[in-house]
């Protein structure tokens, strides 16, 4: 099996190597080019151009996108088309919302291309030895290119979710899910860092890590963190956040979901990155209008 | 070792086998007899009577309380106590309030028995085959215990976190933690349920949980529950609690963590053993007042 991988970013960089190791024949290629000659000198074949990618692929084509969605999905799609052919396939294996995937599936189909939607988790280091991938397309595609993501992810680690754009939706509800687990956790690890006890906190995330109920990957790297900064007093509690979260409250909204706590956690990102508030100015205002309160004041 | 194990509820009886396979001796004591006897089946020595339990254990006496959290384990205590003598240990392995443990541990220090709490967590399998505890005691009591909580739970899986009342504290966060996960597992579901695709959610809940970033034995419960009923219809969505979340959301609130999501899912709880709301009624009505928007009414 040959692929042709377009983006060596974190993601796309490994999941080549993973491919490699995986007797995938692998076609990479990345706008900036240093890229490609470092994935060279891993025994990995690079392409320099486009065209030089496209070339290097058996028909029908297999394109593996690895690039940030958005515009950039849409820009590559319309490069690669003059260079495809029928009964091409283009995977987009990067987070895009599904409605996005949805539109391109209808516009490729007019020209005949395949298209699959990927959700890819496990991150980097899944990437590299052995991901979670959800996969939207037909069922004809997905005979095809199952040997592939077999190859790529843990063992049970993948499912043909459905139809185009269930695997990005699956992966949205995912990042959701993640969202709300990781406040819970946080919050958690807050309350006992301010506790009336002396508490250790590796020891705490490695205990709530081994037989206990809330035992998963996420205390696992949080045990993995404090045991480089058992305080975490190099990081700032400011927490950005790239869209699928926002995706997964949209999304919640459209259907009538009362999804407090995914929402919660995307507002309390929110909250992090802001200094002062203009919420808290409006209260201090209104309580010092109504009650005299003071309110602190700039210097 | 020889302990004596008081209380043959589910977590009790569980951890009562456990011991007798990991060459624990134990002298088993539950309120009701039936229980009694059917562990002696099991190869466990029984006890009729608090009596017959201390007389069966060597000094200093270890006693292990799997009890209901509040008052039982006070009124079990105060029985106790006349049966027992100095340097004795006594354990409470149930779901106390720290500050009911505090209180405990003086109460006990003044007679000079000593006191260790024991958080419990990974569920009744855990129990079984291998919990998780974080244990609550000073260094030279647990230098004593240790070889007994070592050999019920899994690798790794306890912790000596402190003095008295860290056991309970940080058993009562992790139930915190475990409440906000819990609710945003469950509302991706949710969302994933009413999803504009077919999606079979015993199978997401199985990708979910290999090589993907919110793995963990939560979802791989999920799975089990979805495997034996698909859209969990023969299940109400009335969650109730049991005063760890609650005391949770008390800590923070003391402390000044705002821990929003914790609190939202306790909340969500409370809805949920709700049929019709106030709170509703309240707005449907101002509403009308105001606007003369429609109420909906009792037959």
């Amino acid at each position: 099996m040959k692929v042709g991988l377009i983006g060596l970013g974190k993601m796309g960089y490994n999941l080549a190597l993973n491919m490699r190791d995986n007797h995938i024949d692998v076609v990479a290629y990345n706008r900036s080019i240093e890229k490609v000659k470092e994935i060279e000198k891993e025994g990995v074949l690079g392409a320099y151009s486009l065209t030089e990618l496209v070339e290097k692929l058996p028909k029908p084509r297999i394109i593996w996108l690895m690039i940030p969605a958005g515009d950039p999905v849409d820009e590559m799609i319309d490069k690669l088309l003059p260079l495809i052919e029928q009964d091409d396939i283009i995977i987009d294996g990067g987070n895009s919302h599904y409605k996005d995937t949805l539109r391109r599936k209808e516009f490729l189909k007019d020209k005949g291309i395949n298209f699959v939607d990927i959700g890819t988790s496990g991150g980097i280091n899944g990437a590299r030895y052995g991901a979670c991938m959800m996969i939207g397309c037909s069922d004809d595609i997905f005979s095809i290119i199952e040997p592939l993501v077999k190859a790529l992810c843990v063992p049970n680690g993948y499912l043909h979710t459905g139809t185009n754009g269930s695997g990005h939706y699956a992966k949205m509800v995912h990042n959701g899910i993640e969202y709300g687990m990781l406040q819970a956790i946080a919050e958690g690890f807050e309350i006992l860092e301010k506790a009336p006890f002396s508490f250790d906190l590796e020891q705490v995330a490695r205990v709530y890590n081994h037989g206990s109920v809330i035992r998963g990957w996420l205390m696992e790297l949080l045990q993995n963190a404090l045991s480089k900064d058992p305080k975490l007093e190099n990081i700032l509690g400011v927490v950005h956040s790239s869209g699928e979260g926002l995706w997964t409250v949209q999304e919640a909204l459209e259907l009538r979901v009362p999804a407090q706590v995914i929402t919660t956690s995307l507002f309390t990102r929110y909250r992090s990155e802001q200094t002062d508030t203009f919420t808290g100015k409006v209260i201090a205002a209104l309580r010092n209008e109504f009650g005299g309160h003071k309110v602190e004041t700039k210097e």
